[in-house]
Protein backbone atom coordinates (compact mmCIF):
# COMPACT_ATOMS: atom_id res chain seq x y z
CA UNK A 1 0.00 0.00 0.00
CA UNK A 2 1.29 3.69 -1.31
CA UNK A 3 1.91 6.03 1.35
CA UNK A 4 -0.59 8.78 1.56
CA UNK A 5 -0.35 12.44 3.78
CA UNK A 6 -3.70 14.15 4.23
CA UNK A 7 -2.83 16.95 6.04
CA UNK A 8 -5.46 19.95 7.16
CA UNK A 9 -4.97 23.76 7.88
CA UNK A 10 -6.89 26.12 9.69
CA UNK A 11 -7.45 29.79 9.89
CA UNK A 12 -3.89 30.18 11.89
CA UNK A 13 -2.16 29.31 8.86
CA UNK A 14 -4.19 30.65 6.32
CA UNK A 15 -4.76 33.81 7.71
CA UNK A 16 -1.06 34.38 8.04
CA UNK A 17 0.38 35.11 4.40
CA UNK A 18 4.25 34.98 5.82
CA UNK A 19 3.22 31.38 7.37
CA UNK A 20 1.53 30.19 4.77
CA UNK A 21 3.95 31.12 2.30
CA UNK A 22 6.69 29.47 4.46
CA UNK A 23 4.15 26.48 5.09
CA UNK A 24 3.47 25.77 1.50
CA UNK A 25 7.00 25.60 0.44
CA UNK A 26 7.32 23.22 3.24
CA UNK A 27 4.59 20.89 1.62
CA UNK A 28 5.59 21.31 -1.32
CA UNK A 29 8.97 19.30 -0.27
CA UNK A 30 6.96 16.31 1.49
CA UNK A 31 8.12 13.54 -1.12
CA UNK A 32 5.55 11.22 -2.24
CA UNK A 33 1.53 11.41 -2.18
CA UNK A 34 -0.21 14.06 -0.18
CA UNK A 35 -3.49 15.65 0.26
CA UNK A 36 -4.10 19.47 1.62
CA UNK A 37 -7.63 20.53 2.99
CA UNK A 38 -7.77 23.99 3.70
CA UNK A 39 -10.48 25.64 5.99
CA UNK A 40 -11.48 29.59 5.55
CA UNK A 41 -9.65 31.56 8.23
CA UNK A 42 -11.08 34.99 8.67
CA UNK A 43 -11.01 36.63 4.97
CA UNK A 44 -14.91 34.97 4.26
CA UNK A 45 -15.83 36.86 8.09
CA UNK A 46 -13.85 40.53 6.54
CA UNK A 47 -15.19 39.67 2.90
CA UNK A 48 -18.82 39.96 4.61
CA UNK A 49 -18.19 43.06 6.37
CA UNK A 50 -16.63 44.82 3.69
CA UNK A 51 -20.08 44.05 1.72
CA UNK A 52 -22.51 44.88 4.39
CA UNK A 53 -23.46 41.46 5.21
CA UNK A 54 -24.43 40.56 8.55
CA UNK A 55 -22.69 37.50 10.14
CA UNK A 56 -24.95 35.13 12.19
CA UNK A 57 -23.37 33.16 14.31
CA UNK A 58 -25.01 30.67 16.72
CA UNK A 59 -22.82 28.99 19.45
CA UNK A 60 -19.34 30.61 17.81
CA UNK A 61 -20.89 28.53 14.62
CA UNK A 62 -21.72 30.70 11.90
CA UNK A 63 -24.91 30.01 10.20
CA UNK A 64 -24.49 30.29 6.53
CA UNK A 65 -27.27 31.92 5.01
CA UNK A 66 -27.82 32.16 1.10
CA UNK A 67 -25.31 35.36 0.81
CA UNK A 68 -22.60 33.71 3.31
CA UNK A 69 -22.64 31.06 0.93
CA UNK A 70 -21.81 32.81 -1.58
CA UNK A 71 -18.92 34.44 -0.03
CA UNK A 72 -17.65 30.97 1.58
CA UNK A 73 -17.82 29.33 -2.26
CA UNK A 74 -15.96 32.45 -3.26
CA UNK A 75 -13.12 32.74 -0.85
CA UNK A 76 -13.27 29.19 -0.06
CA UNK A 77 -12.96 27.53 -3.51
CA UNK A 78 -11.74 30.60 -5.26
CA UNK A 79 -9.28 33.30 -3.31
CA UNK A 80 -7.56 30.54 -1.22
CA UNK A 81 -8.02 27.52 -2.96
CA UNK A 82 -6.74 28.68 -6.14
CA UNK A 83 -3.78 30.48 -4.78
CA UNK A 84 -2.53 27.85 -2.76
CA UNK A 85 -2.37 25.77 -6.20
CA UNK A 86 -0.40 28.94 -7.78
CA UNK A 87 1.91 28.85 -4.88
CA UNK A 88 2.47 25.55 -4.81
CA UNK A 89 2.86 25.44 -8.67
CA UNK A 90 5.95 27.84 -7.86
CA UNK A 91 7.46 25.37 -5.49
CA UNK A 92 7.23 22.94 -8.60
CA UNK A 93 4.48 20.92 -7.11
CA UNK A 94 2.31 19.90 -9.38
CA UNK A 95 -1.26 20.82 -7.69
CA UNK A 96 -4.93 20.76 -8.67
CA UNK A 97 -7.25 22.77 -6.42
CA UNK A 98 -10.82 21.35 -5.94
CA UNK A 99 -13.75 21.01 -3.18
CA UNK A 100 -16.43 18.19 -3.02
CA UNK A 101 -18.40 19.34 -6.39
CA UNK A 102 -15.58 18.41 -8.36
CA UNK A 103 -15.62 15.28 -9.75
CA UNK A 104 -18.75 14.34 -7.30
CA UNK A 105 -15.61 14.00 -5.05
CA UNK A 106 -17.16 15.05 -1.54
CA UNK A 107 -21.00 14.41 -1.92
CA UNK A 108 -23.52 15.63 1.31
CA UNK A 109 -26.47 16.64 2.68
CA UNK A 110 -27.73 20.15 3.94
CA UNK A 111 -27.66 19.64 7.93
CA UNK A 112 -31.52 18.95 9.11
CA UNK A 113 -32.82 21.21 11.46
CA UNK A 114 -32.81 20.80 14.71
CA UNK A 115 -33.21 23.68 17.64
CA UNK A 116 -30.69 25.76 15.53
CA UNK A 117 -31.12 25.99 11.07
CA UNK A 118 -27.44 25.96 10.17
CA UNK A 119 -28.49 27.11 6.72
CA UNK A 120 -26.12 26.10 3.48
CA UNK A 121 -24.11 23.88 6.00
CA UNK A 122 -23.42 20.05 4.99
CA UNK A 123 -23.09 17.03 6.65
CA UNK A 124 -20.95 14.55 4.63
CA UNK A 125 -22.58 11.25 3.20
CA UNK A 126 -19.84 9.81 1.07
CA UNK A 127 -16.21 10.15 -0.48
CA UNK A 128 -15.17 9.17 -3.98
CA UNK A 129 -11.80 7.65 -3.19
CA UNK A 130 -11.19 6.79 -6.93
CA UNK A 131 -11.48 10.64 -7.97
CA UNK A 132 -8.50 11.06 -5.51
CA UNK A 133 -7.00 8.73 -6.53
CA UNK A 134 -6.65 9.13 -10.38
CA UNK A 135 -5.58 12.53 -9.62
CA UNK A 136 -2.83 11.76 -7.28
CA UNK A 137 -1.95 8.68 -9.82
CA UNK A 138 -1.03 11.42 -12.07
CA UNK A 139 1.61 12.95 -9.58
CA UNK A 140 -0.72 15.32 -8.48
CA UNK A 141 -1.40 16.85 -5.48
CA UNK A 142 -4.82 17.33 -4.44
CA UNK A 143 -5.90 20.93 -2.60
CA UNK A 144 -9.10 20.57 -1.33
CA UNK A 145 -11.63 23.49 -0.13
CA UNK A 146 -14.38 23.04 2.59
CA UNK A 147 -17.11 23.17 0.42
CA UNK A 148 -19.35 19.83 -0.65
CA UNK A 149 -22.45 19.54 -2.80
CA UNK A 150 -25.33 17.68 -2.16
CA UNK A 151 -25.86 15.95 -5.88
CA UNK A 152 -29.17 18.24 -6.37
CA UNK A 153 -27.14 21.40 -7.36
CA UNK A 154 -26.84 22.34 -4.20
CA UNK A 155 -23.36 23.62 -2.72
CA UNK A 156 -22.75 23.28 1.01
CA UNK A 157 -20.13 24.91 3.77
CA UNK A 158 -18.54 21.94 5.29
CA UNK A 159 -16.22 21.97 8.16
CA UNK A 160 -12.43 21.34 7.18
CA UNK A 161 -11.86 18.84 9.83
CA UNK A 162 -14.48 16.71 9.04
CA UNK A 163 -13.37 17.07 5.16
CA UNK A 164 -9.47 15.57 6.14
CA UNK A 165 -11.14 12.94 8.42
CA UNK A 166 -13.27 11.83 5.73
CA UNK A 167 -11.06 11.65 3.17
CA UNK A 168 -8.31 10.19 5.06
CA UNK A 169 -10.89 7.19 6.12
CA UNK A 170 -12.07 6.49 2.17
CA UNK A 171 -8.59 6.42 1.38
CA UNK A 172 -7.08 4.15 3.98
CA UNK A 173 -8.53 1.01 1.93
CA UNK A 174 -5.83 1.71 -0.84
CA UNK A 175 -3.47 3.64 0.91
CA UNK A 176 -1.27 3.97 4.52
CA UNK A 177 -2.74 6.86 5.26
CA UNK A 178 -1.05 9.93 7.91
CA UNK A 179 -3.86 12.16 9.28
CA UNK A 180 -2.13 15.33 10.63
CA UNK A 181 -4.40 17.67 11.80
CA UNK A 182 -2.30 21.42 11.95
CA UNK A 183 -3.68 23.64 14.56
CA UNK A 184 -2.43 26.47 17.05
CA UNK A 185 -0.59 24.49 19.47
CA UNK A 186 2.31 21.77 20.12
CA UNK A 187 -0.55 19.16 20.32
CA UNK A 188 -2.09 17.87 22.69
CA UNK A 189 -0.81 19.20 25.89
CA UNK A 190 -0.65 17.91 29.41
CA UNK A 191 -1.16 21.85 30.93
CA UNK A 192 -3.29 23.50 28.40
CA UNK A 193 -1.61 26.89 29.43
CA UNK A 194 1.83 25.51 28.77
CA UNK A 195 2.59 25.03 24.77
CA UNK A 196 5.23 22.55 25.93
CA UNK A 197 4.10 20.25 27.09
CA UNK A 198 2.53 18.29 24.42
CA UNK A 199 1.70 14.42 24.97
CA UNK A 200 4.21 12.71 22.37
CA UNK A 201 1.71 9.42 21.85
CA UNK A 202 -1.53 8.42 22.85
CA UNK A 203 -3.64 5.38 22.63
CA UNK A 204 -6.75 4.30 23.73
CA UNK A 205 -5.51 2.94 27.36
CA UNK A 206 -3.36 6.09 28.10
CA UNK A 207 -6.44 8.72 26.16
CA UNK A 208 -8.94 6.53 29.21
CA UNK A 209 -6.18 7.85 31.72
CA UNK A 210 -5.58 11.30 30.53
CA UNK A 211 -9.64 11.58 30.70
CA UNK A 212 -10.25 10.22 33.85
CA UNK A 213 -7.51 12.78 35.76
CA UNK A 214 -9.24 15.47 33.65
CA UNK A 215 -5.78 16.41 31.43
CA UNK A 216 -7.95 16.31 28.67
CA UNK A 217 -10.64 18.08 28.40
CA UNK A 218 -13.21 20.10 26.76
CA UNK A 219 -12.56 21.02 23.22
CA UNK A 220 -10.12 18.37 22.84
CA UNK A 221 -12.18 15.29 23.18
CA UNK A 222 -14.06 15.24 20.04
CA UNK A 223 -11.05 15.89 18.48
CA UNK A 224 -9.40 12.82 20.23
CA UNK A 225 -12.61 11.43 19.71
CA UNK A 226 -12.92 11.67 16.20
CA UNK A 227 -9.29 10.78 15.85
CA UNK A 228 -9.54 7.36 17.17
CA UNK A 229 -12.57 7.10 14.70
CA UNK A 230 -10.71 7.49 12.28
CA UNK A 231 -8.04 5.03 12.92
CA UNK A 232 -11.27 2.48 14.20
CA UNK A 233 -12.18 2.69 10.08
CA UNK A 234 -8.61 2.12 8.88
CA UNK A 235 -6.33 5.76 9.06
CA UNK A 236 -3.01 4.28 10.56
CA UNK A 237 -1.87 7.37 12.84
CA UNK A 238 -3.37 10.87 13.54
CA UNK A 239 -1.39 13.72 14.33
CA UNK A 240 -1.86 16.69 15.96
CA UNK A 241 0.56 19.74 15.81
CA UNK A 242 1.61 22.81 14.41
CA UNK A 243 1.62 23.18 10.43
CA UNK A 244 4.49 25.51 10.87
CA UNK A 245 6.41 22.33 12.16
CA UNK A 246 5.32 20.13 9.75
CA UNK A 247 8.60 18.17 8.85
CA UNK A 248 8.83 17.49 12.34
CA UNK A 249 5.24 16.37 12.46
CA UNK A 250 5.77 13.56 9.29
CA UNK A 251 9.12 12.06 11.49
CA UNK A 252 7.50 11.93 14.49
CA UNK A 253 9.76 14.91 16.60
CA UNK A 254 7.03 17.54 17.22
CA UNK A 255 3.27 16.93 18.04
CA UNK A 256 0.87 14.74 19.46
CA UNK A 257 0.61 10.82 17.30
CA UNK A 258 -2.56 9.41 17.96
CA UNK A 259 -2.47 5.76 17.36
CA UNK A 260 -4.30 2.28 18.35
CA UNK A 261 -1.07 0.45 19.00
CA UNK A 262 0.23 0.63 22.71
CA UNK A 263 4.04 2.36 22.40
CA UNK B 1 -9.32 10.73 -33.25
CA UNK B 2 -12.13 10.84 -30.30
CA UNK B 3 -14.31 13.97 -30.72
CA UNK B 4 -13.90 17.05 -28.87
CA UNK B 5 -15.77 19.68 -27.81
CA UNK B 6 -14.86 22.82 -26.61
CA UNK B 7 -17.66 25.06 -25.83
CA UNK B 8 -17.62 28.98 -24.57
CA UNK B 9 -20.12 30.92 -23.36
CA UNK B 10 -20.33 34.66 -22.55
CA UNK B 11 -21.96 36.71 -20.21
CA UNK B 12 -24.95 36.93 -21.61
CA UNK B 13 -25.50 33.49 -20.47
CA UNK B 14 -23.74 33.52 -17.28
CA UNK B 15 -25.41 36.58 -15.79
CA UNK B 16 -29.21 35.22 -16.40
CA UNK B 17 -29.66 32.30 -14.23
CA UNK B 18 -32.47 30.77 -16.24
CA UNK B 19 -30.41 30.94 -19.00
CA UNK B 20 -27.54 28.94 -17.57
CA UNK B 21 -29.39 26.64 -16.04
CA UNK B 22 -31.34 25.86 -18.93
CA UNK B 23 -28.05 25.82 -20.88
CA UNK B 24 -26.25 23.61 -18.15
CA UNK B 25 -29.03 20.70 -18.84
CA UNK B 26 -28.72 20.80 -22.31
CA UNK B 27 -25.12 21.01 -22.08
CA UNK B 28 -24.76 17.80 -19.68
CA UNK B 29 -27.24 15.63 -22.16
CA UNK B 30 -24.66 16.18 -25.13
CA UNK B 31 -22.69 12.85 -25.30
CA UNK B 32 -18.85 12.49 -25.17
CA UNK B 33 -16.22 14.44 -24.39
CA UNK B 34 -16.73 18.02 -23.84
CA UNK B 35 -14.83 21.26 -22.15
CA UNK B 36 -16.82 23.91 -20.89
CA UNK B 37 -14.77 27.56 -21.03
CA UNK B 38 -17.03 30.35 -18.99
CA UNK B 39 -16.60 33.97 -19.00
CA UNK B 40 -17.05 36.36 -16.08
CA UNK B 41 -20.16 38.21 -16.83
CA UNK B 42 -21.04 41.02 -14.74
CA UNK B 43 -21.05 39.61 -11.30
CA UNK B 44 -16.93 40.80 -10.54
CA UNK B 45 -18.25 43.90 -11.35
CA UNK B 46 -21.81 43.91 -9.30
CA UNK B 47 -18.83 43.02 -6.61
CA UNK B 48 -16.51 45.33 -6.76
CA UNK B 49 -18.97 47.90 -6.23
CA UNK B 50 -20.45 46.38 -2.97
CA UNK B 51 -16.85 46.48 -1.68
CA UNK B 52 -16.36 50.28 -2.78
CA UNK B 53 -13.35 49.10 -5.27
CA UNK B 54 -13.52 51.48 -8.04
CA UNK B 55 -12.71 49.25 -11.62
CA UNK B 56 -10.66 51.23 -14.07
CA UNK B 57 -11.61 51.00 -17.41
CA UNK B 58 -9.53 51.84 -20.53
CA UNK B 59 -11.05 51.27 -23.90
CA UNK B 60 -13.90 49.17 -22.67
CA UNK B 61 -11.45 46.49 -20.51
CA UNK B 62 -11.00 46.02 -17.69
CA UNK B 63 -7.65 47.02 -15.80
CA UNK B 64 -6.76 44.10 -13.55
CA UNK B 65 -5.15 45.74 -10.54
CA UNK B 66 -4.60 43.19 -7.32
CA UNK B 67 -7.81 43.87 -5.56
CA UNK B 68 -9.59 43.31 -9.03
CA UNK B 69 -7.71 40.09 -9.60
CA UNK B 70 -8.60 38.93 -5.97
CA UNK B 71 -12.39 39.61 -7.18
CA UNK B 72 -12.22 37.97 -10.47
CA UNK B 73 -10.52 34.98 -9.16
CA UNK B 74 -13.34 34.23 -6.18
CA UNK B 75 -15.76 35.23 -8.36
CA UNK B 76 -14.73 33.57 -11.68
CA UNK B 77 -12.62 30.06 -10.25
CA UNK B 78 -15.29 29.95 -7.05
CA UNK B 79 -18.54 31.27 -7.25
CA UNK B 80 -19.29 30.64 -10.93
CA UNK B 81 -16.99 27.79 -11.61
CA UNK B 82 -17.97 26.07 -8.49
CA UNK B 83 -21.65 26.92 -9.15
CA UNK B 84 -21.84 25.67 -13.09
CA UNK B 85 -20.02 22.48 -11.45
CA UNK B 86 -22.65 21.61 -9.14
CA UNK B 87 -25.23 22.31 -11.56
CA UNK B 88 -23.86 20.08 -14.19
CA UNK B 89 -23.37 16.63 -11.38
CA UNK B 90 -27.28 17.48 -10.70
CA UNK B 91 -27.98 16.37 -14.60
CA UNK B 92 -25.79 13.61 -14.00
CA UNK B 93 -23.07 14.99 -15.95
CA UNK B 94 -19.66 14.30 -13.89
CA UNK B 95 -17.87 17.74 -14.49
CA UNK B 96 -14.52 18.78 -12.81
CA UNK B 97 -13.77 22.67 -12.54
CA UNK B 98 -10.43 24.17 -12.96
CA UNK B 99 -8.59 27.00 -13.39
CA UNK B 100 -5.15 27.47 -15.44
CA UNK B 101 -3.26 27.09 -12.30
CA UNK B 102 -4.37 23.51 -11.67
CA UNK B 103 -2.15 21.02 -12.80
CA UNK B 104 -0.46 23.69 -14.37
CA UNK B 105 -2.88 23.13 -16.68
CA UNK B 106 -2.63 26.82 -18.36
CA UNK B 107 0.76 28.86 -18.05
CA UNK B 108 1.02 32.55 -19.18
CA UNK B 109 2.49 35.51 -18.03
CA UNK B 110 1.97 38.92 -17.28
CA UNK B 111 1.00 41.09 -20.55
CA UNK B 112 4.01 43.07 -21.02
CA UNK B 113 3.02 47.03 -20.13
CA UNK B 114 3.20 48.92 -24.02
CA UNK B 115 1.00 52.16 -23.64
CA UNK B 116 -1.59 50.47 -20.91
CA UNK B 117 -0.58 48.70 -18.00
CA UNK B 118 -3.21 46.19 -17.99
CA UNK B 119 -1.91 45.17 -14.37
CA UNK B 120 -2.65 41.61 -13.49
CA UNK B 121 -3.64 39.94 -17.11
CA UNK B 122 -2.40 36.89 -18.21
CA UNK B 123 -1.32 35.81 -21.81
CA UNK B 124 -0.86 32.71 -23.04
CA UNK B 125 2.35 30.74 -23.51
CA UNK B 126 1.23 26.71 -23.10
CA UNK B 127 -1.86 24.53 -22.74
CA UNK B 128 -0.82 21.34 -21.22
CA UNK B 129 -3.39 18.42 -23.57
CA UNK B 130 -2.10 15.79 -20.90
CA UNK B 131 -3.88 17.15 -17.83
CA UNK B 132 -7.28 17.78 -19.98
CA UNK B 133 -6.86 14.05 -21.61
CA UNK B 134 -6.90 12.66 -18.25
CA UNK B 135 -9.93 14.20 -17.02
CA UNK B 136 -11.60 13.62 -19.95
CA UNK B 137 -10.34 10.08 -20.24
CA UNK B 138 -12.12 9.64 -16.60
CA UNK B 139 -15.60 10.78 -18.25
CA UNK B 140 -15.46 13.95 -16.35
CA UNK B 141 -16.46 17.20 -18.40
CA UNK B 142 -14.28 20.23 -17.94
CA UNK B 143 -15.42 23.45 -16.79
CA UNK B 144 -12.77 26.29 -17.26
CA UNK B 145 -12.31 29.51 -15.05
CA UNK B 146 -10.82 32.55 -17.36
CA UNK B 147 -7.72 32.78 -14.58
CA UNK B 148 -4.15 31.22 -15.56
CA UNK B 149 -1.03 31.58 -13.78
CA UNK B 150 2.67 32.26 -14.64
CA UNK B 151 4.48 29.68 -12.81
CA UNK B 152 5.74 31.77 -10.19
CA UNK B 153 3.25 32.19 -7.75
CA UNK B 154 0.97 34.50 -9.41
CA UNK B 155 -2.60 34.29 -10.70
CA UNK B 156 -3.98 35.91 -13.82
CA UNK B 157 -6.49 37.33 -15.24
CA UNK B 158 -6.98 35.70 -18.66
CA UNK B 159 -9.63 36.14 -21.68
CA UNK B 160 -12.10 33.37 -22.01
CA UNK B 161 -12.03 33.33 -25.65
CA UNK B 162 -8.21 32.82 -25.90
CA UNK B 163 -8.27 30.49 -23.04
CA UNK B 164 -11.33 28.27 -25.36
CA UNK B 165 -9.19 28.64 -28.46
CA UNK B 166 -5.55 27.54 -26.63
CA UNK B 167 -7.08 24.70 -25.28
CA UNK B 168 -8.72 23.43 -28.64
CA UNK B 169 -5.50 23.75 -30.71
CA UNK B 170 -3.74 22.13 -27.72
CA UNK B 171 -6.23 19.14 -27.88
CA UNK B 172 -6.04 19.02 -31.65
CA UNK B 173 -3.11 16.40 -31.72
CA UNK B 174 -5.53 13.79 -30.36
CA UNK B 175 -8.65 14.97 -31.00
CA UNK B 176 -11.35 16.16 -33.45
CA UNK B 177 -12.17 19.20 -31.80
CA UNK B 178 -15.32 21.56 -32.46
CA UNK B 179 -14.68 24.95 -31.27
CA UNK B 180 -18.09 26.44 -29.98
CA UNK B 181 -18.21 30.26 -29.73
CA UNK B 182 -21.19 31.10 -27.64
CA UNK B 183 -22.33 34.32 -28.29
CA UNK B 184 -25.48 37.06 -27.63
CA UNK B 185 -26.11 36.66 -31.78
CA UNK B 186 -26.83 34.05 -34.06
CA UNK B 187 -23.72 33.73 -35.83
CA UNK B 188 -21.93 35.96 -38.33
CA UNK B 189 -24.81 38.32 -39.27
CA UNK B 190 -25.03 39.30 -43.10
CA UNK B 191 -27.04 42.56 -41.82
CA UNK B 192 -25.55 43.23 -38.31
CA UNK B 193 -28.92 44.60 -37.24
CA UNK B 194 -31.30 41.66 -38.43
CA UNK B 195 -30.38 38.32 -35.98
CA UNK B 196 -32.39 35.96 -38.95
CA UNK B 197 -29.61 36.49 -41.43
CA UNK B 198 -26.59 34.30 -39.91
CA UNK B 199 -24.33 32.88 -42.59
CA UNK B 200 -24.76 29.10 -42.56
CA UNK B 201 -20.99 28.62 -43.30
CA UNK B 202 -17.67 30.81 -44.18
CA UNK B 203 -14.21 29.26 -45.45
CA UNK B 204 -11.26 31.22 -46.45
CA UNK B 205 -12.62 32.17 -50.00
CA UNK B 206 -15.71 33.61 -48.70
CA UNK B 207 -14.45 35.26 -45.84
CA UNK B 208 -11.78 37.32 -48.23
CA UNK B 209 -15.15 38.21 -50.03
CA UNK B 210 -17.41 39.07 -47.09
CA UNK B 211 -14.66 41.14 -46.01
CA UNK B 212 -13.84 43.18 -49.12
CA UNK B 213 -17.79 43.89 -49.73
CA UNK B 214 -17.85 45.29 -45.63
CA UNK B 215 -20.43 42.63 -44.80
CA UNK B 216 -18.05 41.49 -41.77
CA UNK B 217 -16.28 44.30 -40.46
CA UNK B 218 -15.08 46.18 -36.84
CA UNK B 219 -15.35 43.50 -34.36
CA UNK B 220 -15.98 40.01 -36.18
CA UNK B 221 -13.05 40.42 -37.82
CA UNK B 222 -10.14 39.53 -34.95
CA UNK B 223 -12.89 37.02 -33.86
CA UNK B 224 -12.54 35.41 -37.27
CA UNK B 225 -9.15 35.97 -37.58
CA UNK B 226 -9.11 33.70 -34.42
CA UNK B 227 -11.03 31.32 -35.88
CA UNK B 228 -9.14 30.72 -38.98
CA UNK B 229 -5.86 30.58 -36.98
CA UNK B 230 -7.47 27.84 -34.54
CA UNK B 231 -8.56 25.71 -37.83
CA UNK B 232 -5.15 26.62 -39.47
CA UNK B 233 -3.47 24.82 -35.87
CA UNK B 234 -5.52 22.01 -36.42
CA UNK B 235 -8.86 22.47 -34.85
CA UNK B 236 -11.70 20.66 -36.91
CA UNK B 237 -14.15 23.68 -37.13
CA UNK B 238 -15.39 26.70 -35.51
CA UNK B 239 -18.80 27.51 -34.77
CA UNK B 240 -20.55 30.87 -33.94
CA UNK B 241 -23.74 31.15 -32.60
CA UNK B 242 -26.09 31.41 -29.53
CA UNK B 243 -25.15 28.79 -26.76
CA UNK B 244 -29.02 28.55 -25.65
CA UNK B 245 -28.99 26.73 -29.11
CA UNK B 246 -26.34 24.60 -28.58
CA UNK B 247 -28.11 21.39 -30.07
CA UNK B 248 -28.61 23.15 -32.88
CA UNK B 249 -25.50 24.66 -33.00
CA UNK B 250 -23.73 20.99 -32.81
CA UNK B 251 -25.83 20.00 -35.60
CA UNK B 252 -25.25 22.33 -37.89
CA UNK B 253 -28.69 23.54 -37.76
CA UNK B 254 -27.80 27.13 -36.54
CA UNK B 255 -25.20 29.32 -36.21
CA UNK B 256 -22.47 30.16 -38.32
CA UNK B 257 -19.84 27.03 -39.20
CA UNK B 258 -16.39 28.53 -39.63
CA UNK B 259 -14.26 25.42 -42.05
CA UNK B 260 -11.09 25.67 -44.15
CA UNK B 261 -12.74 22.93 -46.73
CA UNK B 262 -14.72 25.18 -48.87
CA UNK B 263 -18.50 23.81 -48.97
Amino acid sequence: MSRLLVIKIGGNIIDDADKLASFLEMFAAIPGKKILVHGGGKLATRMAEQMGIRQQMVDGRRITDAETLKIVTMVYAGYINKNIVAQLQSHQCNAVGVCGADGNAIQGHKRAKGDIDYGFAGDIDRVDPAFFDNLLGQGLSVVVAPITHDHKGQLLNTNADTIAQEIAVALSADHAVSLIYGFEKNGVLMNADDDTTAIARIDPASYRRLKADQTIFAGMIPKLDNAFAALDKGVQKVIIGKAENIHALITGNSGTLIINQPA
